[in-house]
């Protein structure tokens, strides 16, 4: 946050701030309308949470970075709450596993909403006599910190939904998806042939700077030597990974990553997560419910590891993060994001442009890079100094968002990380070549 | 179910049983009316079921043994309900795991009293037409079925709220408890001290007979030779119980079993389930949610071992089944059952007999009897014979039932098992001795 | 130990006690005496021992219970080895994890030679001197408890090196076996078939009693009232048992106990332990190395979940350990002990009696009788009454003793024990039914 | 492997070759020549390997990647020991899992040795006959292979012999170490203070190129743009260490990374790896058996998580590869590698130069690099190319080598790696920081 000409900020800013967090609360609340108290309370996998503890959680957020703050002789709503809906700030001391989220019948759906509305009052009335500069730049975390858990609503419902043997939907009736109208092959749609963009050897910059809010990961901006490659045009799509899976992907050790190998014969992955063999054909199980997979759409809920084996069956690798991020730089902002209302990934249409194309939403696209820290980088100050940093091991970057993120969280430098094993989320595939 | 006279028994028992089966229905909606769906909905452990769980299996239970076979051109209410709400009978094919059953958000509970209902009005028009005795004889193991579930719907319910870190209630209110009045000690109504009662050596004869209903594995009834042995007069308290605890029992191996002891230090075991150390006192946990321990109470939630380890302790020995049973026969069955509406253990009064006391309700009694056919023992035909003969294995038997067990239900030939380890159940102990 | 004419008892049985001393440690020696140092150290699964504990357990029984006890002044041998070579007794401190047996790659085999002869050199000194009848009834256990331990050197090597990939021989090479001659199912020394041998309902006795040596758990001698049943007059033959696997056995869940088959679906078992598909045949893993299986001998390595569901498929069940003891009363102690060197169960020829036959040797018989205490029982004073008792849980009896048990260890009382998924042991099937 | 000249270097380098073969092979068998049988055979854990399986797994390379590719119609010396002591080239089919390969008694470790005795006859004939410069290139694999197994040898038999409760010594006898003489905290002889080395920004050259060998992951040499740095002048000492735990340093999560914290919890660290309390001072297990710390000596056994928390509470961070190899381009490779035979770290005494010290030898450096492929790495071809490239995922780098290095092994760019949570390999910490 700059701490230039503050008065004016201020106040423009705190109206705005005042109008986005509106907007962002409603947005969560909207995402969890179509599903009932049950729904709402199951939790699937230690990974994934509750839909009612990502509705508290969020709200927990703002009570204690915010209003705690900047009230410092409130009282909390419910002294509990720390206990049930902390994640896993150290700094706010004991709370409950992560794997036990699913056990919390009480509070009810009922009153984690009660909650809410009671915070967004407090909220409210905060953002009407004021707020300085750096509790609003805390609430700015709050607002992208909210929009995360909005992406986790949906993919951890998913896999709730999944896991019941008889498959329910989360809409209640699948839209006519435009872009399933010639499932089963018809060439007339298929997606342009992948072409390969060359980016010259150069001393590049990449990272987040200037005055608008990024996570503290995207910084510093700085400069590195990033040698000369190529880029794919597009996504990989289910058609092409169906034809990896044919030629026996999944079959053939020497594909994949030593530890890649081992998770998928230890969890007997044959295919993408939620993929079901049907005949000589896959179905794929969605918020749509089951439905024949979509061969022209990029394909999704595949893990590092099987991004890294099908790339090498290719003959090529994945992009790095700088890669990713260079080749980003003249692509809008824009595509198939929450807001379309898909949910899925959607094909690419002929464009007659050169791309990259589908850099933005659909699926994110992990990256050949490892979670770390960017040099210089320094941890914001206080228990927020645990939201990205502690996380820098283990874990592979990926880039770009997806269906399921809000369009305004999303930048160039936005870092995306998860655990290389990890399929529930939305996440595909972006293919990327040494120059040769 | 006997043969004769089947015309009498047919026109009468029918609408006895008739009534008998709205009762038992309508009180297992009536346990699960405190409830919320969120409640419903969540599994604490592999070993517990959902409320949810337990009012459709029961439900499912009576479409497919009694409604199927009555009207076999009868189309199935949900066709996907069978894998949903099979509990373990491999007669009719695959079912949902165990330990999955918290997975299931679908049907909402909403839906599954929708179900029970047009179970119940199927049944209705059963009981109006006429059913045979062969299908009158399923209804009655239906019924009997459904009455354990009510048990375990409260010992499920009770450790799902026991996850909770902010430990909620199953009643709104916790009714002022007679029983409790002088927690901490008053000797006033101290329980009667424990007094031994001698049976001598003889030839006894155990198991039902009879036209009433009973469990396949509770018969044949047959003789068997039992050495003179002296009973416990009434139950161990807790205040018997804590002495044990502070004499150093949950650290003395040579009191305990070896597969006791690993499982003490396994699970940490310190004392009771439910339990909690508070200064130099305890509390507990129940469906009243934490409240000191009423000392004068039967102790419960004991593992078999540390009921083990307690009798060791004690210089005593648990009864075998065989002794418990004659031991009861002349006591009637009458006690401290759900139907008190007290839902937790209760001191004994002075009774001004020589007892036994307690023999029924309060707490089942873990024997020393490992859970066994009994000689010339026949499963029922065809997936009823699943209900008890594959359990027969790594399981002990309990007796006389518990504060949450329905009077109706219980009988002194009444063969509860539960595996050595098992805790969450309204377990506790009563002692016997070798006669010397 | 009776305590008649101790005198008398003292001087001829001391003679008779240091010979047979002698004689049970000779052999010991001489069944690990085809094993290297490698063989002798590893430990191939937690329930099993590497040779060289057992030499090592053995000897730190003697010295622990006789000769610290006899000569109190005494120092130990190792005061580290207590620590490394105690099993189970908790009177004795801390030990080494069970599972860590394996780790210990000091004391060399040598080494442990080298104390076995030392505390041998100590016992014939305290022989020479004498010995009282307390201490001499502790010599006994000690005997009897290494002739145990030498049957499970032979069950846990060929568990060892069944586990080493090239399949190595116990012995060096395979002796010609008799009993092999006609594998593959000549029909001229089929054996005979299998006949049921009646026996009337009455009050028996069973249990040990008098002056000879037993173990704790065989008393005491009491009277219990025996419905009348039939016995099988031989084993279960390998040929038998392949007839159930091709009945699809493994493929039946009604044919199995619950907790059965849920070990049979998580172990993936479709055979007996050792058993190997070849073609439409078995080979078999033994000391003697792979070889087919030889169809007319009794199976072996099977659990008492097998053999319950082989009896149910065979329209029979399992004897219970009274009946077993019951039907050998007339039966002489002899048979395919270890003492025949076979080291395999070994097929019956036709004998021209009605038996029962194959009592004692070949497998022990699994019976449907849970380990449990007799009435009345009293475990032995100090550390020693934690050899039996404390097991009494979750383990099913054992009776008759195999070609890997002495025979001089063997009782018609004598009561082995397991869990019942056990299947490295040698270990069959004997047949019983309800009388008709 | 250069194409330049080769008939010259053919003639030459052979006998180089041959000559160096015979001394690595020397080596590895001197390194266990303390050890009987029944120590080379045992296996403490899943990552760690039998001293005979390194033994015979290091031959096996050599007839595998070389004399069954120099010479194809040559018989294998034993067909079965492809399943024994193939380690992961998948190309070479089914194969040992590597938990069980503590469970071989067979071959024993005289077969081993015949072995290796008969390979290296046949590597004689060879070098005598000649090889061409595609074979010899495998050849210095093999070489370089063996020296990484060399390593493990003493990193495995310490951990094994820290598993037996009577904590044998590799040697027979301490030596009397010169570098211990004042441990207990005399000042006389304390590591000169740590001093920080500064770099520049540039953009900085590293990896492996030119004739001589290396790994393929040393390559392709490549540019980087480097930040300004500081690095440390030498080594964390124990004493330094110790004040981090004294600190609180393992009860902080602030300065843990969060899986690094959560491994804390499940593995219960509060001291490196072979660390024990006694009184206010720690011992520590070594090849040398149970001594005290030497307080001036660089921390070993540390894991990266504890790497990171040390620096994170020291104010600094770890180095990247990159800056410890810009780092070390003047240092000479020299230091307390395997040959100084003191087989543990060494203190710093004073130099009387600015450094930085300790580079080479002593511990391995955990860095802040995950293990990743440099740009344009291209992995060998056939099945050698699995030596490296397939564990480039969740691992971090180390540099430098350690006091169980052979110091021909090394060089200033060698990447060792390993998981981050791994403590039995000897490795330690050097600081570094952002330049100010």
């Amino acid at each position: 946050m700059t701490q230039r000409a503050p008065e004016l900020r201020f106040y423009d800013a705190e109206t705005a701030l005042a109008s986005r967090y509106r907007e962002v609360r409603r947005t969560t609340s909207a995402l969890a309308a179509p599903l009932g108290p049950e729904d709402c309370t199951v939790q699937s996998m230690p990974d994934a949470s509750p839909t009612k503890w990502h509705l508290a959680h969020t709200t927990w957020f703002f009570e204690t970075f915010v209003l705690a703050r900047a009230l410092p002789s409130r009282s909390p709503y419910d002294a509990r709450f720390g206990l049930l809906f902390n994640s896993y700030y150290e700094a706010f001391g004991e709370r409950t596993p992560r794997a036990h989220r699913g056990l919390m019948s009480r509070p009810t759906l009922d009153e984690v909403h009660a909650y809410r509305r009671a915070i967004d009052d407090e909220m409210g009335r905060l953002f009407e006599r004021g707020l300085d500069a750096e509790i609003a730049s805390v609430v700015e975390v709050g607002l992208n910190h909210e929009q995360q858990h909005q992406e986790l609503i949906l993919t951890d419902i998913q896999h709730v939904l999944s896991q019941n043997p008889v498959r329910p939907r989360y809409f209640e009736s699948a839209p006519p998806l435009a872009s399933n109208d010639s499932n089963g092959g018809g060439h007339a749609h298929a997606p342009p042939s992948l072409a390969w963009l060359h980016f010259p050897e150069g001393l590049r910059t990449i990272g987040h700077a200037g005055d608008t809010f990024s996570f503290d990961n995207e910084t510093p901006r700085h400069r590195l030597l990033v040698p000369a490659f190529s880029l794919a045009s597009r996504l990989v799509t289910c058609s092409e990974y169906a034809a990896f899976i044919e030629d026996g992907g999944y079959t053939r050790p020497e594909l994949w990553l030593s530890d890649g190998w081992a998770a998928r014969r230890a969890e007997g992955w044959e295919a993408p997560l939620y993929w079901e063999k049907r005949g000589p054909a896959y179905d794929s199980f969605s918020l749509h419910g089951v439905r024949p997979i979509d061969v022209r759409a990029p394909v999704a809920h595949v893990s590092f590891y099987e991004a890294y084996a099908y790339a090498t069956w290719a003959g090529a690798r994945l992009p790095t993060e700088a890669e990713w991020e260079i080749s980003s730089e003249r692509v809008p902002i824009a595509g198939n994001f929450v807001e379309t209302g898909l949910l899925m990934p959607r094909p690419l249409r002929e464009t007659g442009t050169a791309g990259p194309h589908q850099m933005f939403g659909d699926v994110w696209e992990w990256t050949a890079s490892a979670y770390a820290p960017y040099p210089g980088f320094r941890p914001l100050a206080g228990a927020l100094g645990e939201y990205n940093g502690k996380f820098m091991c283990n874990q592979m970057v990926l880039r770009g968002g997806s269906c399921f993120s809000p369009a305004s969280h999303l930048r160039r430098s936005y870092r995306n990380f998860f655990p290389p094993g990890a399929r529930w989320q939305m996440t595909g595939i972006r293919l990327a070549k040494d120059a040769t």
